[in-house]
């Protein structure tokens, strides 16, 4: 068995979902054929996610519920000096999870037909986001 | 150390939430001893958790405040045409997860006296939910 | 590569998030360079999050906000002999979670600049809490 880290820096993204899972792929290649691919998301204000891959609706809905859910304007809270989208993504952060493992199988990730790796960027105007993925297996 | 994989097929399941913690440890046997068990469920419409394992009233109290939460006469959901369960089974799917990892100790899952692990169903008339089981360990 | 296991216990805790970030830099000390640490915590009332470990507020509004999203006067909840508190601590623990895996770079976590880890006491008297931690790496 072998351990390999990457670390990924993806260029700033608008707020919503983003699929990823060619970068993944890419970081994966060459490395093992059966195992674990871990993703971590160095932050605290995006999350990373599977969803369903085909119908845009699907993360267009996420993204209706999520901030009917989490609203902008909440009145209680009172960390909003950093913009009243900050809060909001912080609490998306810790709902939906900033890591993921994944099953590697014949050196690929192995989605069911329907799932996609997405970046959920919560903030409006974000930065770069720092992915660090480690593989182990054989 | 090594890695193992199982893909364990589990049958239709209504909705609601069913324990599998027994098919997960007729995986690991006479795989490692120490290490981690990683549980992927390829589907975006169920979810993996760990629960409380004893009064069933937990269960039914879960399923009553998620229904609420996120419930299938929600007015501004678009992604309707698969069925008013849909689009709550893939929030909840996000909110809850697909994924767990949990510790192996003396060749069994190291959970905790009141922990179990449960597929949880969100459709009315799902399919058969495919797991694909990582072993890591020694 | 190498697996080593660990156990935590956690004297008892108030309500809300604790930093624990220090107690895993200790259990990985002389263990591995590079790989993952998994932490996994054997309770269904309690969990294990990432979150910006700067402002208070951060908590302290998150605290307001789940408690707001799931009040302990809840008139459907009927799991409730073991403390009003208790149904609202499960159903946190599930949306959060329970286990956390974090990178491991030069024999340290490789978090972010504003991660911290935390233990997320959601009963209001709670025993003390067992934390499995595996390590796993080169």
């Amino acid at each position: 068995m072998i351990t390999k880290q990457r670390i990924v820096t993806l260029s700033p993204l608008q707020r919503g979902m983003h699929l990823i899972t060619s970068e993944v792929e890419d970081a994966i290649e060459g490395t093992i054929t059966v195992g674990t691919a871990h993703l971590f998301l160095q932050h605290t204000s995006a999350s990373l996610c599977l969803s369903e891959n085909i119908d845009p609706t699907v993360r267009s809905d996420t993204e209706t519920f999520l901030n009917d859910l989490i609203p902008e304007t909440y009145p209680r809270f009172r960390h909003t000096y950093e913009g009243k989208d900050d809060m909001p993504a912080h609490l998306k952060s810790l709902l939906i999870g900033t890591s993921l493992t994944i099953p590697v199988t014949d050196g690929r990730l192995n989605l069911g037909t329907w799932q996609g790796v997405y970046l959920y960027e919560h903030r409006d105007h974000a930065s770069s986001r720092s992915l660090i993925i480690t593989l182990q297996g054989a």
